[in-house]
């Protein structure tokens, strides 16, 4: 049997990113950046204003016979728009916050701080002495021209788009979204709007999956699900080609009446693997023509936690990524866990952060036949090879599946 | 000044969640549930093979004079089949992983465990005694018919969409997406795609907020920037009113120039707060019609900040949700906080699990102006009220926005 991390190791090695492309900036968010982002322009791109006030030079600030000094108002500057003249000696200019500092002012004193006559006050008294640069941003201060400001390879989340925007990138070099093409298998799966009939069950896999594969960053196309016949099979092989990814559920163990394995093996290089895992432990890798094709067992459970340990990390490598794996932290297994196995069990769980550490709650019994074993649960806590048991309050390894709002 | 708490507080005392609506099972990932899900059917609808093997009378399975049992294969049964007859003294029947337990037969017997001449095999023989219900998954073992599954106001992950499936609910009770208006104001304020003029900035509010409402699991409408007179900003706030929730950036400040107040004084009951925060002081909140108005300052950090504090609580209520903050964890300030600030200081930082604790980054300067502290933040930091100095290597609050992938 395979190790977890081998079987990834192997995987990933013939997983390469996709292609750049350019997007809309709207449709960036959540995407790998494909080059470097340099500021074209220094940003702000003017010396600006940071409160509303009035605009003067430094130096006439300063208290005259022990009074504050009395300056004209030759003018206003609003935000978007530039001074129609300067600020010359004894004089200032009205200025609202973001507008551009008129030239000859080199301070801002905050409305705060002086005395005037209204809105079209032609005075202003000003009530306490400040330094050049008082409440002036200067140009630059935020970006510089020519500076790279994002990295090649780094996500592109709500924060960053926002900075693309003040940059002017209207249209963003991105790797573009995996495609994968989901397939269910089995005559005994039927669609979810189907009444149940005798040794039937519905097809949950395939839409477990489209949602898994979405909340990944991918774009899922579910192909419904494979007859057990020759022709069925080939039929929606070929439907999956043209995508990134081929992920099927079911048809990977070693039944007789598996002719999924058959097929795969006639129209690729699949490799079926017995990966050290519970729940999980048959899945298939390989290609089919060109398209990687990822095999997960048919069992929903199973399905389930081998996305997450393959399926996920995967297309994080085909979208750009370089951080594949979700983190690992150290949690109390608050009630314990008593089910032993042999092989590594991966045990579906709730984890909280209380008290200054991570509590983890199972989700019920474990089998990987249990589905509601998947409810709730935001973690998988590690139990170790070998049957290890895991007696309550005893701390253990736990993937963490989410970070939960409270 | 109002507390974040407080004006968080006074926010959501008038935000309400949204109606209930059905939607197709696919489009139901990431919304609340509207109602509780309670199970139609036992599942699994049937009592099933946990293996592939040989169903039989587990009685049949003991040793006759020391010699494994030879019994009679009479059939065979595949997943999605049913028998078509019971399993009689002395006789068994292969079976599939999934594959209904044929009447008469109480056990299976895995494959590994016997001896047969191929798949055609007429006999097979048993090396080892099972028990009554080995290997046999019972119906109902996972869900009871009428048991309730999922309840009410629970989030629906990639997971529950699997459980939901095997239910058969293919089309599913959520309380709906909110949709939020953005609106940027401002006639500093160009398009992302226009060059820089004289005192010009361009549109990053509305890109920034977009790909926030979205992440918010909302529906953004971006309208675009309101110039900077009456008609404009009448304009678009009538085509905001459609809208759950309006988002402004901008003109909720002191400055004299802000018509945007005064606007929306005229078209609702809008309550001006100052925050005692920093970055992003002033807050306003009331109605325009009968819709919701969140404003947010036009800097984009204190936007961008603002919208987490403020914007993303009120979207999780709308959308039915009972969580609707950060988490909050301690963090090592590894490179301290020396800013001072008399407000409470929301300081962008990157957060990294390391070594059993949280350590906390800042993201360079501070100031309310310096785009690039959001760059890489996944976290905000909290320095309390007063001027309160965190240096290197003490502990502080930090609001987790993310939770990283490694």
């Amino acid at each position: 049997m395979l190790s977890v991390e081998e079987a990834l190791e192997r995987i990933l090695s013939e997983i390469h990113p996709l292609s750049a492309i350019q997007v809309p900036l709207a449709e960036a968010v959540g995407l790998v950046l494909a080059e470097d982002v340099i500021a074209g322009e220094d940003m702000p791109p003017f010396a600006n204003s940071a409160m509303d006030g009035f605009a003067l030079r430094s130096q006439d600030s300063q208290p005259r016979d022990g009074q504050p000094p009395r300056l004209r108002v030759t003018g206003s500057v609003a935000a978007g728009y530039v001074a129609e003249h300067a600020v010359e000696a004894g004089t200032a200019m009205r200025i609202m916050t973001g507008a551009p500092v008129p030239p000859g002012a080199d301070a801002v004193i905050q409305i705060e701080l002086t005395n005037y006559d209204g809105p079209q006050s032609t005075w202003v008294e000003v009530l306490q002495a400040v330094a050049p640069g008082n409440n002036v941003r200067p140009a630059g201060e935020d970006m510089r021209s020519g500076q790279t400001i994002l990295r090649q390879g780094s996500e592109i989340g709500p924060w960053e788009i926002g900075i693309l925007a003040t940059l002017g990138k209207a249209m963003v070099p991105v790797i573009r979204k995996p495609r994968v093409a989901i397939l269910g298998t089995g005559d005994e799966v039927i669609e979810i709007d189907q009444p149940l009939a005798p040794g039937k069950i519905r097809n949950s896999n395939s839409y477990l999956l489209e949602a898994a594969v979405r909340h990944a960053g991918a774009q899922p196309i579910r192909l419904g699900v494979a007859r057990d016949t020759v022709e069925s099979l080939r039929e929606k092989f070929s439907q999956a080609m043209d995508s990134d990814l081929i992920l099927t559920s079911g048809g990977v163990s070693v039944g007789d009446f598996d002719l999924v394995k058959n097929i795969m093996a006639e129209q690729g290089e699949i490799n079926f693997w017995r990966i050290n895992m519970r729940p999980g432990k048959p899945v298939a890798f390989g290609h089919i023509g060109s398209t990687p094709l990822l095999g997960l067992p048919g069992n929903p459970v199973s399905a389930a936690v081998t996305f997450e340990l393959f399926g996920r990390p995967v297309l994080r490598k085909m979208a750009g990524h370089t951080r594949l794996s979700r983190p690992q932290v150290e949690v109390v297994a608050e009630d314990g866990i008593r089910e032993r196995a042999s092989r590594r069990h991966y045990v579906r769980a709730h984890v909280e952060w209380r008290d200054g550490r991570f509590v983890a709650h199972t989700t019920g019994k474990q089998g990987s036949n249990i589905m509601t074993s998947l409810l709730n649960a935001n973690a998988l806590v590690i139990v170790p090879e070998g049957g290890v048991e895991i007696k309550a309050g005893e701390t253990a390894q736990a993937l963490m599946l989410d970070w939960p709002e409270v």
